[in-house]
């Protein structure tokens, strides 16, 4: 089997069928009742009940999206919050989501210059071998800020490793046009980091595509198709889908003739699924895992209607 | 006494009279030996060893500089590079700063869009008391990338509990040009960015400068200049003195009339002096806290000789 990073992510993909991708956000404050309870009869402190809860909120959530998803993209932010116990839980959350079978996109957005940018990615890029990392990550969100050459060091890493990473092109949010829209020498900022991120893919493709992702916004459709076009052999991992207010037809055109070519990404519409319409009501906060569940298989049916090629081939 | 950022920054630099600014590298494959012979004695395992050499040496470190100088930057990359004990190894470096008096800045170039960029800046800011955040850290630096909207929850955070953040602005890499000096609307992305930053710096002003820093490399000195009349009211870290081929003379125009507005940062230069001329001959391995001691003091004279207005008063 090669170590091909994006040629492992396809297989996942291909698998079970779907290119859904489960966000992890252990939000404290939306986390089921029986979760914080077992985390309170466990420990007194607050940060250690945090960690326990942490990493059995994760642990379940995995069980329950492991048999439907390729892949799993735990946000680092939400276990940083914590400290160093946190910290523990992400790396225990990512060991055990990769012994489910699933891949991982540590998404915690580094970037640094030189050798700093080496240890980062040392750190958390582990590709086929998940114990020549601490973090064990399959692939690692980056920003491009500092410039093309401080993502070479991530690149060369996860090239050795039979990793991945996703560059920061076009991101959800309200206002990433304010620097990544502006125009220079004649087109868009996030199209000069797409042509960069393009070129790094053409260096390192596989059966048409190449190890450096890019991150762009399900919540942008017009920029997805145009950014689909202009990199030709990169992955893409759309954010934005569900809660930040995309829809499948929105994603669709991310995917190329095979359904291939992107994941989409879901965190808070599945991990709290039992907080919202319409499985509130169904489910509850006792059956949070079976409102998980509802809506990661709501979520795979709708991108099969909307994916150019129906449901990929596997 | 003032609880806002800047302005506790800047009575530090007075008390100790100098803007310099150490930043705590523990690169594993350049530790002192004996600080490495201390951690094989503890630990078999290599991992722990890591992570108590990372302590033993940053926190010796401190001890050397805490007298001298107002603050010190610890690297993230390099302790998260070892993983969640290189984590707790960070998070116990940065209390033992604190406690010695200094402030602290934590190098970690985060950047995410809303309530995860909020997780972000409540996990690392913790500003006048450090028990309100897990990693106690008196300011963050962090990246625009995502956009103006994602720099506004640090800031949000930041000023409640009297913290700072240093966004990136020009940073000192070869290739830091290839997005950063992008001309769009007649001017650089740099520059766009610094606007950005003056303007949450205005909002946040107490004695001239707000809240929201810029990180400007010493290797641009023309940019430097530039970017110093751009931001009035912001303050500067200054990384790529020394090691990175920035010199005194350089980063003269990072500071206002009062020598305030400006922190130079030194890592490996004082880190590893005891591996490079002109410290390795005079003290050797066996007396690199000497070494690191003597590049300080070197700095501090040579910054001194020439900040505008000489040693700042204090």
């Amino acid at each position: 089997m090669s170590h091909h990073y994006t040629t492992r992510l396809h297989a996942a993909i291909q698998s079970k069928g779907t290119p859904a991708l489960v966000g992890l956000d252990p939000r404290w404050d939306q986390l089921p009742p029986d979760v914080l309870a077992h985390a309170r009869e466990l420990h007194d402190d607050p940060v250690a009940q945090a960690a326990a809860a942490f990493e059995e909120f994760c642990v379940r959530l995995i069980d329950v999206v492991a048999p439907l998803v390729p892949a799993v993209k735990p946000q680092s932010a939400f276990f940083e919050e914590w400290g160093p116990d946190g910290c523990l839980a992400l790396a225990r959350v990512i060991r055990y989501a990769r012994q489910q079978g699933l891949i991982v996109i540590c998404d915690a957005k580094r970037g640094d210059i030189g050798t700093t940018a080496e240890a980062y990615a040392r750190g958390y890029l582990a590709g086929f071998d998940p114990l020549c990392a601490h973090w064990q990550a399959d692939a690692l969100t980056v920003n491009p800020y500092l410039g093309r050459d401080t993502l070479e060091p991530f690149l060369r890493v996860a090239k050795e490793r039979g990793a991945g990473i996703y560059v920061l092109v076009k991101t959800s949010n309200p206002g990433s046009a304010s620097l990544q829209d502006r125009t220079a020498d004649g087109t868009t900022i996030y199209h000069h980091v797409a042509q960069m991120v393009e070129e790094l893919s053409l260096e390192t493709e596989e059966n048409g595509y190449g190890i450096a992702g890019a991150v762009v916004g399900a919540t942008y459709p017009r920029e997805l198709s145009e950014l689909r076009l202009a990199m030709p052999h990169v992955p893409l991992l759309v954010p934005g889908y569900g809660s930040q207010g995309g829809a499948a037809a929105d994603v669709a055109p991310a995917f190329d003739c095979n359904g291939l070519g992107a994941i989409i990404n879901n965190s808070r519409g599945i991990n709290f699924a039992y907080r919202a319409a319409p499985f509130a009501e169904q489910f509850g906060s006792r059956q949070w895992e079976a409102a998980a569940e509802a809506a990661t298989r709501q979520m795979i049916a709708d991108l099969a209607n909307h994916t150019p090629a129906g449901k990929p081939a596997g």
